[in-house]
């Protein structure tokens, strides 16, 4: 008696290859002193985890809220951002109208739409990867989706798209999610926008700045948009020790995390211009802490020459406009390392 | 843009209040050692925070899997069983065809259907709190749901419904979810039915047995089923710390686990020896770790009198077929017995 909307599905590919090197997923490479994780036990220890958790979250929320300048009512948490997309996939608008995005882009937005029988209006990315606007107003014209998510930047081309592209698009009458997921590499948002408009809600996440392992996804949006989101929110969605370690996290450790993004956004400038200066390796410009790049040798067997090599990246080649790249995740220097030896090294085995 | 689905939506109330003595949660009295709190904050300081969480969860599952004595490709965890029942509720059928459980039971039925905009096919329990077969059949034929929802002990009348009512309204062709949230307490189960039918799935959880900040739910189902299920599933949905913090608990602390639901159990039959006592209410049987009572006198009022006596349950009194009920979980003796004093207090302040 499942649906054949489940059935036919796809489900989200999670990369669990083990590799000494690992910069596939985009995670901050934030290491803990021991001190800081003594401490984050320590705190952990008190729990009492027989209780439900604080259900609203609220001196997580209102230490988040004073990070990005809102109120706490600005905001909804949630079990990462999936859960978010999720719950605005269900809540914007009704199932037979569809939902917009741009391709390629983070597959959740393809999968929430999927789920509940809701069409989906894809439109290819230009050639300088930004959005293909005259496309996709034709595409919105024609089909009438409600539901936009743009990756701001976009998830797995690494670059914002044109802001203005953005706002046109908004323009059609769509309710507009962008997804900063990326925001602290790129330091560009529509934070305004969600705070004061009807239309637009911006999706943070603390998945990218070195609390991965804890599920935390914001939603930031006027209040009376959050207030209709919080309602159907799973009622204890944040569990306890989430809402411990991330407060912790985010008031006494955040230079740790602060000085992290720094050393990734050097170490990014520092990966494309040595891609650059590789023969056969065309990186693409980046907003975020990871790397699209195109080879001209065969992205399949250069994701396996690496891998050989003990470096694990994305392999993006199969997605529409992405043939022949690949994406890697900005990670330790000495990792980083890694992966430019590797990848000179296999060039060079091709040549 | 915000659907009337969302609106109209009453949200789920959780229970903030605070009090000296809380026993409105039905959460397990489980206070853990200082060395086995001790321990769970060293195997959490060891956590890289900075990773996404293993997505299939599969030690854990494994563990569970061994409790249950299935396999873990018969499980699906959830961020708690509201989040198994949100996917079960998208999954199960078409969106026109209704939900159906009886009433009162847990709010999550409801609440999901009406979020996904699914009719509600809802009947009262008959007097003696069992499904009311005659009616729940006619209303099935009447109306054509394909999910029913049962609640087994139920929420918050504390029995279990008669095994042969609830395979009867299986037979009408209906997807049965059996919510054993509770089974620690009843020891009654339909899990022999999730692992080998195609219309029935069990759900069970961890935080009625001392896991209630963790968020870990359970789905059991053929594995098919399960498959299906995990298609759909938040890929990294349960979080790093509940994974490593429940593995050690369901194993090594396994033991604090089963003494404290004896100690519940044998706590629940005194109680209910007690309240029989009291000259004025009248407890109905529990195979839960809650006891139902009514009240000869205003529920509302005997709530703010137990709350200002420092004892806190949970007023019930206004869910239907209900009146002047009230719920109050199992607690610690001494717990127990302070609301066996208030309640004592508090009738003969009436009198």
């Amino acid at each position: 008696m499942i649906s054949d909307r489940i059935k036919k599905l796809s489900p989200y590919k999670t990369e669990t290859t083990r590799a000494k090197v690992r910069l596939s997923s985009n995670e901050l490479p934030l290491l803990l002193p021991e001190d800081v994780r003594k401490r984050i036990g320590e705190e952990v220890s008190k729990i009492p985890l027989n209780r439900y958790p604080d259900p609203k979250a609220d001196e997580l929320r209102e230490i988040i809220a004073q990070h990005l300048g809102v109120k706490k009512e600005n905001l909804v948490l949630g079990n990462g951002s999936d859960e978010l997309i999720y719950y605005l996939s269900i809540a914007v608008g009704e199932f037979d109208r569809g939902v917009f995005y741009p391709i390629p882009t983070f597959p959740m937005y393809e999968i929430s739409a999927r789920l509940l029988g809701r069409s989906r209006v894809e439109v290819a990315l230009s050639e300088d990867k930004d959005i293909d606007l005259e496309a996709s107003i034709r595409s919105i014209r024609r089909f009438s989706p409600i539901l936009a998510f743009i990756s701001y930047p976009n998830n797995p081309t690494a670059n914002c798209f044109s802001r203005e592209k953005i706002e046109k698009i908004r323009q059609e009458g769509l309710f507009t999610v962008i997804d900063e997921a990326y925001f602290h590499f790129s330091k560009k948002t529509f934070l305004k926008d969600a705070s004061s408009r009807e239309d637009t809600v911006v999706l943070r996440t603390l998945s990218k700045i070195g609390m991965a392992g804890l599920r935390i996804g914001i939603l930031v949006a006027k209040e009376d948009i959050a207030h209709e989101i919080n309602k159907m929110r799973l009622p204890f969605n944040i569990t306890y020790p989430s809402q411990v370690i991330a407060r912790l996290m985010l008031t006494e450790f955040y230079h740790l995390v602060e000085n992290c993004v720094s050393m990734v956004i050097r170490e990014r400038e520092r990966i494309l211009v040595e891609l650059s200066k590789i023969e056969g390796i065309e990186p693409y410009p980046s907003d975020a802490n990871f790397i699209l790049f195109r080879s001209h040798i065969d992205a399949d067997t250069l994701h396996k020459e690496l891998l050989r090599r003990g470096v694990l990246v994305r392999n993006v080649s199969h997605l529409p406009t992405l043939e022949n790249c690949l994406r890697v995740s900005v990670g330790l220097p000495e990792e980083n390392d890694a992966f430019l030896e590797a990848l000179e090294d296999a060039i060079r085995s091709f040549i």
